[in-house]
């Protein structure tokens, strides 16, 4: 198989667009990493999207934003999987270039939320559970991440050592353009904020918001940041049919097959990005990469482990919580952060000698996972 | 890149199944499919459904789908292109082999619409348009189809001449274990019918029917049924923007590149399955295939060319008209109609001495279509 690297890359800001439609920021986003990777043709285009059906009426996307770039012809694919739909969607897109079917292939996330009505993206969130079993229950995503950050309060850790994964990821987005909050948040002010779904304050929640992420995938020409492990995993949708509520096993399980792939340990890796939309769950990514040991997640964020100059920064542009969380588009914003990191091009986010770079995505309750291993090659 | 071949096929009867889930039909048609082929383990999932988000109010459907193999740690993804998902579906899962990351792949389609209120399936139906120039205007998709097929009549043939698409295909389907329709209907029948979309008769449109088709794609061995050639292309979504509104541009496009790629030309197909969810698009997918010049397609539906002794067969199992149209099941319904044919599996709907089938499945208007060419390889 052909090896693959990323030639481009285009972010826009994550905020609430109430004067611009799903294709605008379709085509933003797209026209700027067309641009950034200097090619000329195109020959196919992956959009990752969670909610249009439901938040624009909207089905057969992939035809309809690709229509936007002036380019009829051009093969296109809808990928969702809830809001792991981003970082399977790249998987699917380095599929497509290291089987040689494609040379030059655009995968783009888009998710517009902030013009639609509030319960109507909690009922998108919770339709990433199973309608017969659990969504029909009226249980919320928020409701459901409640019930796993109990228990890892039970048995590990005090309510503002899980706190302080939001801490970190706002202290990390200051500075970031294209980061919806950039801005540092006090832990007092994330203990003080209501209590969304007890015991998960509001400040630990991501937030709505709207963007699209970018990124063009070519044959490699051993420079500049390649592929070197992608994997997508699943688990009982059902965290009451799971052996352990607390082991994230599509995570482990991605994250096993794609350090496989990429001939990587945990210790390689220079920076992670992981899927931090509740605190508990930022902290359940980072132990599923096994870059901390089970109940040892929130040492690592409380030690400075995950700060820039720290073991392994996580979260380097303010992760889903600061950056913000356009749930199709989510997985595609990381993935392009760690591919700005590997080429050095993250200002004053730069993680010094980033090498090895991970993006880790998942939708439901873990129900599905992905994890992408980004590496600079060349010089 | 490797070679696929077909390794395993499941079907079930299109039908109303009012007493089973999504579910069930995914794993009906799924095991069938997996045992077909005598593999041991699969190790991804390809789920193509069109309206799912809507009519099941389920995201994250291949994670959900897939845990009802029993086997969790499956990779899984979810493709959705209106009603082409599964001509999509089919070619993303092809390229899941071709490029060496999967050795045995799933790729299943599912649709259930029955216990669907009729104004939400025709809703559905027309989100494949676009919601800003062209759904909200309240036209529905056999609205569409009634304006190309007075223009088709102005220019090329009689109603009667195009309904004969429908009769043809009801004869095909006599028969058919898995036909919602497996009965002959006269053209007097059909030319009765009351007016769906003048000058569409309601016996010229594809009903509503829930199913699952499946199929096991492995390496090829050279022998069997192999995967010649597999394209996707996309055109302007709304008619009114095509130079010429009966060029179905996105079905000639992923026609030639398909079959480039095989190294055939359209002379040298055995038979073909086309997307006859209204007739006048039969008739344009026999043009749009190259199987008759434009404006030439009734001909050929009217002198015999297209029954199962004729020069191309169409639709040799019914096609969406009388084997049933479940949305997002239907491109792999069409690709399994081929590959039993090319197997020598297809009882009396035999072909015989058929080497290359050609599956065309399209959604909206012709906005987005993939064209897949099957080989009979070996012996």
């Amino acid at each position: 198989m052909r090896k693959v690297k990323i030639a481009g890359t285009g972010l826009i800001k994550v905020k609430e667009y109430w004067d611009r439609s799903i294709q605008d920021l379709f085509a933003e986003a797209s026209l700027k990493a067309i641009k950034d990777a200097s090619i000329g043709d195109l020959d196919k285009v992956y959009v990752s999207n969670m909610g249009a059906a439901l938040m624009q009426d909207q089905l057969n996307l992939a035809t309809i934003l690709t229509e936007s770039l002036g380019k009829p012809g051009l093969s296109a694919t809808r990928i969702e999987a809830g809001s792991a739909s981003g970082g399977v969607a790249f998987h699917e897109a380095v599929q497509a270039v290291a089987s040689g079917y494609s040379d030059a292939v655009l995968v783009t996330g888009v998710e517009k939320m902030s013009d639609i009505l509030p319960d109507v993206v909690t009922t998108g969130l919770a339709m990433a559970e199973d309608q017969e079993y659990t969504a029909y229950t009226g249980v919320t995503k928020t409701g459901i991440a409640a019930m796993i950050h109990r228990l890892y309060m039970d048995l590990y850790a005090s309510p503002k050592e899980i706190c302080m994964m939001a801490v970190k990821s706002h202290e990390h987005a200051v500075g970031c353009k294209h980061a919806q909050y950039p801005f540092k948040m006090s832990i007092e002010r994330a203990m003080a904020s209501p209590m969304e779904a007890d015991p998960i304050h509001m400040m630990e929640c991501s937030g709505i918001g709207d963007g699209a992420a970018a990124l063009v995938l070519v044959p490699s020409d051993d420079e500049g940041v390649e592929v070197a492990g992608t994997a997508v995993s699943t688990d009982y949708t059902s965290i009451a049919q799971r052996t352990d509520p607390l082991e994230m096993r599509a995570i482990k399980d991605a994250a096993e097959k794609a350090y496989k792939m990429a001939g990587i340990k945990a210790s390689d890796i220079s920076l992670a990005e992981v899927q931090d939309d509740y605190t508990i769950n930022g902290i359940l990514g980072i132990e599923g990469l096994g870059l901390a040991k089970t109940g040892e997640g929130t040492k690592m964020v409380n030690n400075g482990d995950v700060d820039k100059d720290g073991k392994t920064p996580i979260n380097t542009f303010g992760g889903l919580k600061a950056r913000g969380n356009p749930l199709g588009a989510t997985g595609i914003y990381q993935l392009a952060e760690v591919a700005l990191q590997l080429q050095g091009k993250a200002g004053d986010h730069q993680v010094e000698g980033a090498k090895i770079g991970v993006a880790q995505n998942m939708g439901g309750m873990a129900s599905i996972c992905s994890v992408n291993v980004l590496r600079r090659v060349g010089e």
